[in-house]
């Protein structure tokens, strides 16, 4: 069906259904001038957002409607998992073409939904648009979070280990089997390409990671070393990290080894792995609960400034932001 | 200079200068993963969202940058005033061409920050993406508001009056006019194309709307007859409209004629004034600080359904929403 034939309003009740997960603190959803809920007692409020536009940050070709909705409400939860908060309602915009079927908009608002009943939280309200040419989508969340659960970026102390969670570089390794025909033979395949997907955002351990003694946090959107250097300057001091210990699935050194590129340049360069990179004494690393080695200690905070890597042997090398510029 | 020699981080550092206009409630502003906020005590906190996209909502050679970034700003806090609330924060995805120059980036926030100082709001985040083809603007926006100072769609009761703030169909009239060499020249195209191009939200009204008795309220962004139609329908009622009581500036009537065009068409099909329409008691209206004629009552509210306009002479006429519909 054409998205003329149901009109904007028709849209909205479509999108209504299953789009209220957690009632308790929620006023007014989906269908007002603004959604209204009541802030937690106590509690500092959380504002982000992000925008994924078609052909630079997803190909209709590779991404299916649901895995579109659900990875751009992964981005924003990232980010409230990466101040240690816990998120609570989100808004869409869409700009869709005229081409676009109501088909498509379901699919893609069900992946919206699955994320958001996973993480408890509520589709308020949104924009839907029409687009000359291309697909976007941006979702703006709140969170909350309890003053002393707070993680900044700024923080990092000398003596600090810096530690990840999870494994990095699955998910830009995911993307390059993408991009290659006939990767769903590859068995090794799976686990990078649903970690680029359908990423899942580190909200559990971001809200309790400040109770555990971390002193910064940031998450792993544009690559270890980016997020590393984002760590460092934020907190004025320099992060070493040591090429060995950064975590690296069997997988991505599998597949890596298909394209030729060094698997430890997916974690450093690569992005979108929605892990999180923290600060925290070298003691209060120790006593974090370890569920199937979900903590890595990859690096040390010291004076000075910079990111530097060790390998096993050689010299340090000096980790440059390489991050994805989005206009070069 | 070229977006791609100063790179997403200092693009960021180009922006947040000025950004922070109300520091009190403000614990982390723009450069980290998310904005961190007090809410107000007691207060319910807003959220909305609004996407602007190029040729679709905006053209570049009617349109500066600076009035781009303050009218996308506009729309959002615009469906705040129309809940009672207060906005407070914003973050805005911007989705820029390779082309796009520096300068204009800088022009656009310029715009963005202006009607946040006019609105003493503070921008707190966002994200910068590039788009293969044409910009995008998205700007969601928080706001708070006493329990009791909430208006609702819904609410509207039998026997209230229908207002409205300020003129009708000066902005869409204003759209007319832009797209018409020459318009410069006429004098009374002035205040049709500013109320097109930088639309000033009701906040301030708003705000004061429930205290003083209002029942229900919307914001015209998609022209009367919609919203008087969102507003019968969220409240299951009637709305009776009288045309003549529909105020229309008198710059309206006069450019209306150069389109041959009924003036009040502009103000019942054109959208984009971003005034209010609310329902109240007559003796409440009647007690309404009158500030030069900035309420007007257009109609009644009855029981039943739908909107029907009512001239000076003729049979009534039922008003059907035939706001902009984005995929026809």
């Amino acid at each position: 069906m054409k998205l003329s034939e149901v009109g904007e309003f028709g849209l909205i009740d479509l999108i209504k259904d299953g789009a209220t997960v957690d009632q308790t603190s929620l006023v007014v959803g989906i269908g007002d001038d603004a959604a209204v809920y009541v802030p937690g007692r106590g509690k500092l409020e959380l504002l982000t957002t992000d925008m994924l536009v078609e052909k630079v940050h997803f190909d209709l070709t590779t991404t299916s409607p649901w895995q579109l909705g659900y990875k751009a409400v992964a981005v924003s939860l990232s980010d409230i998992a990466a101040m240690g908060g816990k998120p609570k309602h989100i808004v869409v915009s869409l700009a869709l073409t005229v081409e676009t079927s109501v088909e498509y908009v379901v699919n893609l608002y069900s992946g919206i939904k699955e994320i958001c009943r996973e993480y408890s939280v509520n589709l308020v309200g949104g924009d839907t648009v029409s687009s000359p040419e291309g697909l976007v989508i941006n979702v703006a969340v709140t969170g909350e979070v309890e003053p002393a659960g707070l993680l900044r970026r700024s923080g990092a102390k000398p003596g600090d280990l810096v530690a990840v969670t999870g494994y990095l570089g699955n998910s830009a390794c995911g993307f390059d089997l993408l991009r290659r025909r006939g990767w769903e033979d590859y068995e090794y395949a799976w686990p990078l390409v649903t970690a680029h997907l359908t990423p899942r955002p580190q909200v559990a351990l971001g809200q309790s990671l400040a109770a555990w003694g971390a002193t910064s946090a940031n998450d792993i959107s544009d690559g270890l070393a980016s997020e590393a250097n984002e760590l460092a300057k934020a907190s004025g001091k320099a992060i070493k990290l040591y090429s060995e210990k950064i975590p690296l699935s069997p997988e991505l050194v599998q597949a890596a080894a298909l394209f030729r590129k060094k698997p430890l340049d997916y974690a450093l360069y690569g992005g979108e792995d929605y892990q999180l990179v923290f600060t925290i004494s070298p003691e209060q690393f120790a006593r974090l609960p370890q569920v199937a080695g979900q903590f890595s200690a990859i690096g040390e905070v010291a004076e000075g400034e910079g990111v530097t890597l060790l390998g096993q042997t050689g010299k340090p090398v000096r980790l440059n932001p390489k991050g994805y510029n989005h206009f070069r």
